[in-house]
């Protein structure tokens, strides 16, 4: 178990009948670190804690899950630095020591008032299971976020525990959901803030479901030292490592319950000339609308994998040579050389499907995650949209394909 | 009528029942340029056509709708050539006198004796209605594309005529579709190439289905000098202006015919600093899945709209400044000056939505052109697929979201 953190959810009131506020507190001041969207119509709560990061001294983070609070005018900035006060009241703390995190409805008012009235039902929520932040952050999540992995410091075990939220608006650069990394390692500021860069460059920002960056995204790490082990010159690589493990499994879980996924899918490039064109070729088929479409229809698509890969080389001038590549996809290899090979890959019916690309240039890898692309996806963007502002447009049946 | 073209179109067979092979012949040798796409998986034909352009001496284009010729190993270049030489050898003309495009079917051997075979019935088939070409180039096109300008010039009147096909696949960088552009005026190939260049900028490269780029897509253009009309420095911007609305109205028939599209979004920028950054801005939101849902949902989606212009701007360093940007949709202006007025929009039944967005930091304007993201997208791109391959897949039948 993670020591001294402890963990709220309750319904505010900003969604019907489902947790929407969740709060994450440390028992110790944490020194904390994080990395933000770069959209610039990023919402003020994203603002105003980056500001604070990276930094010491943080005691919680409040979270709602049922308005952004983004693109939403002039009381924007006031009703985060509310939400931050009540929270920071309620628990006895100064203000400057509460993160905040937005994610929902853009361009609507946040209910600020509802907050502030749940904030003492929050607090007394407060208890050891991280459940309850999960299940409070979701929005069109399916399934509860969570993963942890244990590490051994000179001073003894230490934890690292993830709770993430994520599914539509995901795309890297930057960072394309919430997620919150808790330890009980103790870990200065500067070190946290490099483990936490390193571990997002490796998992968030080598998903993508729909190629959409959010207004709200954020990932932020707290370290309260609760464990007594240092993280230091000799442990530094054990933690990042630890970090970037818990990361990978969260952003694995956000790209599988991709809004209207049915399948996972995961792309290993390798032969790459570099690092840097191993991540951007490893993010092209998984940002391809047309083969996403494919992979959803179980086939493999292994044309328009290519297609998505040529286009994005020529792009962004990436190296790539026809001559040298090969695709496997599932264990059957349907490319090589340049040619197709004649064997044919079969969607299997796991969560997930594996492509794996060679390049054929040199020795740098790279993965990347994403998800199909189905009909749930435009139900979820199209009318889930119309239930939430029903009776805003006067003409609200969504207008269908012919089917 | 434009002089001195013929147009044929039959059914090879490549397709089931539908015409899916095209000819258009100049009675004279033309000048000829075109714009191909970057794509690095690109076809033979591509290739082998962009490398004789800019030139002289073009008598033909031969254009089959079945398959794409791509991705499809050694015999690929070798099927291309004998499509050319098949045609050349039916007009009587010299292979080299002939570009080759192709679409449909990406990593399948091309059937080029069914193309051989039904060649001379093609050359038989030739007249002046370039509706039969504009049918036999169509693959999920819904609608027939075609457009002409008259121009006036020292010595008369001429004529530009347009005929394109695209639907899916279609996004920037380039060419995003087939297009071969006629005109009858007397035109050098530099001054050709560069009219044809300008106006792609303003027409394909600014439009957006999918965010796929083909393996195929090219802008074929010919002049064959059959009205006496001759394009110099005085008629050279005239030429231009028509050859560029030509163009953009394909652009435009191409983004409301977008595979699956209810409605065309056309998004007009103003007040950007410079031409580059008002062109990229635009096309932003016409990329982005979750703005495009919304709109098929009849939801007008101005946040989503200024979160994927947030976005790019961050993703490539445009200047952009919240506070300055207005946004009107359909005539309601429902941002100003960086927060929302408090007007709704209502997404009218028209065909067309106009989304106009002013930066206020210049005078530079682009617009780009989209459409909405429906099922039927993803009905085209997942079962279509499955209906084409039928029997390749043990397990065909398409995963459906639960609805």
């Amino acid at each position: 178990m993670i020591q001294g953190f402890r963990f709220g959810g309750v319904c505010a009131g900003i969604k019907k009948n489902t947790a929407d506020l969740a709060l994450i507190t440390s028992d110790l001041p944490a020194a904390a670190a994080g990395v933000v969207t770069r959209n610039l119509f990023r919402a003020s709560c994203v603002e105003r804690s980056a500001a604070l990061l990276p930094g010491a001294g943080i005691r919680a983070i409040v979270a709602n899950s049922g308005n952004a609070n983004a693109i939403a005018g002039a009381e924007e900035v006031t009703r985060d630095a509310r939400m931050a006060a009540a929270a920071a009241l309620a628990l006895g703390v100064d203000p400057r020591a509460v993160l905040t995190a937005s994610t929902g409805a853009i361009g609507v008012p946040l209910p600020i008032v509802a907050i502030e009235a749940a904030m003492p039902q929050l607090v007394s929520s407060l208890n050891t299971d991280p459940a309850v932040v999960a299940r409070a952050i979701r929005t069109t999540d399916r399934r509860d976020k969570i993963a942890h992995r244990d590490f051994r410091g000179a001073q003894g075990t230490a934890r690292i525990l993830g709770i993430a939220k994520g599914a539509g608006m995901i795309h890297p650069c930057m960072a394309t959901m919430l997620a919150f990394v808790l330890t009980d390692a103790q870990v200065a500021p500067d070190e946290l803030d490099r483990a936490i860069r390193e571990a997002v460059d490796e998992s968030f920002h080598m998903i993508s479901v729909d190629r959409d960056t959010s207004t709200n995204d954020a990932v932020y790490a707290l370290a309260n030292g609760m464990s007594a082990v240092r993280i230091d010159g000799a442990s530094a690589e054990t933690f990042r490592g630890a970090l970037a493990e818990v990361l990978a499994e969260l952003a694995k879980a956000i790209a599988g319950d991709g809004e209207g996924a049915t399948r996972r899918i995961c792309v290993r490039v390798s032969g790459a000339k570099d690092a840097r064109s191993a991540r951007l070729v490893a993010r092209a088929p998984v940002e391809s609308n047309l083969f996403k479409a494919a992979v959803f229809g179980r086939f493999p698509g292994w044309e328009r994998f290519l297609a998505a890969v040529g286009a994005r080389c020529a792009q962004l001038d990436l190296p790539l040579l026809r001559d040298r590549v090969s695709l496997t996809i599932d264990g059957v290899t349907v490319f090589r050389d340049g040619a197709p090979s004649g064997a044919t890959a079969v969607l299997s019916d796991q969560a997930e499907s594996v492509y794996e690309l060679d390049l054929g240039l040199g020795t740098a890898t790279a993965t990347a995650w994403g998800c199909d692309l189905s009909y749930e996806y435009v139900t979820i963007n199209a009318e889930t949209k119309l239930a939430r502002h029903a009776g805003g447009a006067p003409d609200a049946a969504p207008v269908r394909g012919q089917r």
